[in-house]
């Protein structure tokens, strides 16, 4: 490299640098010397290898960049303002009331598009954007800038085994070995050997390099282009708060803004004006999409006993006929959920991520940035294994479809490590989401197809054993609905169900009519959005509501009726699981729990 | 290993089959095939390695043994009744109602001290158990069985860095490869190199064996025990259903019953009697503990500022100095979640886990299984990646203190990605857990006491910023109680909050009082159990509850109370966050929720 250039780039760090010094001591918080130790590594990447249009971030041929140790987050603003595309004024806005420069990055800026500052989720979702690109044959790159202290998350270890495995070259980390965490030194501290031997053996390649050279860094990142089938994981030895010595190297100085930003802007050089061109990628790239074939929805009749699993599957492959743009994602459960069904059809367009359920969840977000559906399934009970990519999805708007199957007690013999009872209530929580609970074929498969065009995670729990088919093909479920079952003038109460319990509910209300005791059914079958005016109604007339749901009594449907009624007062009577299941058959567990017609029979009695 | 001794092996292992094949097939469903791969490597260890007492289960010198592989249930209680502590009767209860031998290991029976189904949680719990044995000065070793499938959990290498790093020798993993998963053949399938160079890279010693043959088996777990400074894996090449043709090496052939149990029985030799004597460990250890120097509970005057997280550090370090079975993890954060101060006092007690919540929280039900009074912190943000961990933990009625810091909202800057706004609705859902939120530093204290003794998972959440100080020194605060802090003959309306917004409550109730509209202020710092009858209390007198929190809308402490008083049915009007935050003072934060002392005016104003 040219003398001339290794002066602009190291000028170009140097402004970086200040302007992360800037921004943190303006803001009075923020992390300048996680910024500082990372510096050399960007101001290469953005000058020489970098292709990314800023004024056109929808581009699909731009390459994505992800700051998974997104603390960072000074560094890549000032890397914006080198390019140009925002200002100095802006620059100062950071982590001010309404600014766009929070003390994370979030897709409020349209150059970012996943939130990080959850560490070990940038690879995981690099991953998925990696992914995409095979599928979509462009030839973008995705770059991960890690911090080290993040290689200790196990979701790290589970996106390097899938890389490895799969050799996805147009995937690389670099990591910012800036040997201290926040509380003191990291594990393996400077040793890229440590991290090399680790990333090696799950099949990457290696190169550890001096990370404030810029001509090293320039061979590292030249060499990750070079590499064929193996993703390139660049180990770079750096300083932290690297060009000031009051905190170059130096424990207690994460996440504080300088003491002196003056000394330190002046020790740095001063304010620069430094512009770095990026080069943008050639123009006219489309991604590939696979054909639409037409769509054939499953049809079942009414009367018939279906799995809600089984018609998720059947669903989802008529709906991978009908579009293009839908792939699936799998944690070895396949047979189990059922998307086996549509794998067998779209064998290209399936995923299999093994046991993963971190990286399940973040590859899908990854494959959704690309404008892929994704839907990603495992049992209810293990997506709680990815609860902090879920919620991490909701901050970043991403649009995902989870599904979850082997919900609740009625499970059955298998007991409850396999029993999704706290699905609901996690999902509810997520910002943005919106959660759905068929209790029959018919319904799952026009849920289902309802899911393609949602914003943001929604999520679909389906039952492992067969229910009867009591909608006609065809009918349509809007999200945000409910389906009002049983109603008669002179309802004492209403019982209010989805899923598995739509049924006892059922039988539950003829056998109170056979006693006289005349009861509405509501099928609540969108948990979240929540059909609050029929729930009102309901309340209104009969004054009395009974939830009945195969899910701890927390945070689910029971809590949802609630909310929607607790301005109105009714009495709400909630019947969910509370005690520890064993093993039994479905209908014992339904029993033991006492969510089945005869508690429900039995609660309403009570209730009058 | 002589001719005879061999025999009685293969012996001992057809009977482990045959008993696993009967089992299963009375059952008419679970694990036969997977349990079948592994009777070589169990019966060898129980023969000729195992150190156990099974009429004292209790004993400190037992070894320990985690099926990680829990659907491998049938040959763990086949190993019961070879070890004549279960009959040939209770082991065809298996999966029946009311039986003992759920689907999956759970400690409902004496020798399992967690329960497992989850897959990739019995190594990271290994690892605690191990840290225990080290601390205590005994000589226990931790067996752990892991299948090949649950080697893409990233747990799984959460763990590997930290056994290999901490050199724990006496932690040895058995990995049954038998290269098939649920759905079909493993990422590596027979490839147990492949493993060799993933957990050789993270320091451990590593064996490649045949599973099925004793003499290798033997001569593994021998070496295990004499390998010093480094944790060593087995890695045994087997075959999924060994022994049957019907199902060997087949796929397909996970998770049933096989279809003629009868012919396999045969095929395997018919049923035995062979018993294994498992040699008990010498009796009179006792299990270190630190000593108690005395105890000088924190105490904060009335009025000043502190926060919840820095009097829960120096709670903790009294505790520390009282007891001498507390220990503190820590996620890497102890500086800002202020475990800090107990480790300065204690570092010997004192555990850094990294950036690796599963494993924080794993470790943790390790070391309770050994009688330690485990707190594990971190931000209330990223407990959320330990989910299925906490999960689990309360499936297996693991004792452990979990404390979130930095909740809500009120973190101020950081932004979303840090703030814990679905940590209560997570510890509410987990079955027999304890949920506490403390308003000051005083409270916090009497808290953190109260957690050493509860049993199940107990959680504390604690705020970044300062509160000031309400109560005296040496107050009580019972779990599942409240403190009522307003109270009118004349209150128009009950305001119930915990945490940071009881000090928003106040103000409020002090703004109201000034416009005539006396209302009555709740403390609700037991979140779970939850105190029904105050709150039933206050819905009775006034009829109007207004319900503020500093938590997502879903699950929190205004569920909590609408369940409480459901029945009775006043209004309650709920406060919460709902939007997604950004960048903001932690002031103007509370302001841009709605759940700040001018909000709570508002809506006391319109309810009324």
């Amino acid at each position: 490299m040219p003398e001339r250039d290794l002066q602009y780039l190291a000028e170009l760090a140097a402004q970086l640098r200040v302007d992360s010094v800037r921004a943190a001591a303006e803001a009075g918080s923020g992390h300048p010397t996680s910024s500082m130790s990372a510096a050399d590594l960007m101001a290469v990447l953005f000058a020489c290898h970098l292709s990314y249009d800023f004024d056109h971030p929808d581009d699909p041929a731009n390459d994505q960049l992800i700051f998974s140790k997104g603390h960072a987050s000074p560094l890549l603003y000032s890397l914006y303002k080198a390019a140009g595309v925002i200002d100095d004024e802006e620059l100062l806005s950071f982590r001010r009331r309404g600014s766009r420069l929070e003390g994370h990055p979030t897709p409020r800026l349209p150059w970012v598009d996943v939130a990080t500052g959850s560490l070990g989720q940038g690879l995981p979702v690099g991953v998925g954007v990696a992914m995409a690109g095979r599928l979509e044959r462009l030839p973008y790159r995705v770059w991960v800038l890690c911090g080290d202290s993040e290689l200790a998350e196990g979701s790290v270890w589970e996106a390097a085994e899938h890389a490895g495995a799969e050799g996805l070259a147009n995937l690389t980390a670099i990591v910012d070995v800036n040997r201290l965490g926040q509380r003191g030194p990291t594990r393996h501290g400077w040793d890229t050997g440590a991290y090399a031997r680790r990333f090696g053996a799950f099949g990457w390649h290696t190169i550890e390099i001096d990370g404030h050279d810029p001509g090293q860094i320039d061979y590292a990142l030249n060499d990750a282009c070079n590499t064929r089938r193996r993703p390139t994981v660049i180990l770079a030895k750096t300083r932290k708060g690297e060009g000031v010595l009051e905190v170059e190297n130096r424990e207690g100085a994460h996440g504080k803004a300088l003491k002196d930003p003056d000394k330190a802007v002046a020790e740095l050089g001063g304010v620069r004006d430094v512009h770095v061109e990026v080069r943008k990628p050639v123009p006219g790239a489309t991604p590939y999409r696979f054909a639409a074939t037409g769509i054939q929805v499953p049809a079942y009749s009414v009367g018939d006993q279906v799995s809600t699993r089984t018609a998720y599957g059947e669903a989802l492959k008529a709906l991978g006929a009908a579009r293009g743009d839908v792939v699936a994602l799998d944690g070895e459960v396949a047979d189990s959920t059922k998307t086996q069904t549509f794998a067998e059809e779209f064998p290209e367009r399936f995923f299999e991520m093994y046991i993963a359920e971190q990286l399940l969840v973040a590859a899908a977000v990854g494959m959704q940035v690309r404008g892929w559906k994704p839907y990603a399934a495992t049992f209810a009970a293990f997506l709680t294994r990815a609860h902090d990519f879920i919620r991490m999805a909701g901050v970043s708007g991403a649009s995902i479809r989870l599904v979850g199957s082997h919900a609740g007690v009625a499970i059955g013999e298998d007991g409850p490590s396999q029993m999704g009872l706290e699905d609901l209530a996690m999902l509810r929580t997520t910002y943005g989401s919106t959660v759905l609970y068929p209790c029959d074929a018919n319904q799952t498969a026009a849920l289902l197809s309802e899911m393609a065009d949602l914003d943001g995670v929604s999520y679909l729990r389906t039952t492992r054993g067969d229910t009867p088919v009591i909608y006609e093909p065809g009918e349509r479920f809007p999200v945000g609905g409910s389906r009002v079952l049983r109603q008669n003038p002179g309802d004492r109460a209403t019982v209010v169900a989805a899923g598995v319990t739509v049924h006892e509910a059922l039988a539950a209300a003829d056998e109170l009519r056979a006693s006289d005791i005349p009861v509405g059914v509501i099928d609540l079958y969108s948990i979240k959005p929540v059909d609050a005016a029929a729930l009102i109604q309901a309340a209104t007339t009969t004054g009395n509501l009974i939830t009945v749901e195969d899910h701890r009594a927390e945070g689910g449907l029971g809590d949802a009726v609630s909310d929607a009624v607790s301005e109105l007062g009714p009495r709400v009577v909630k019947l969910a699981v509370t005690d520890l299941p064993g093993s039994a058959t479905p209908r014992e567990q339904l029993s033991d729990a006492g969510i089945d017609h005869t508690a429900i029979v039995a609660a309403v009695k009570r209730l009058l």
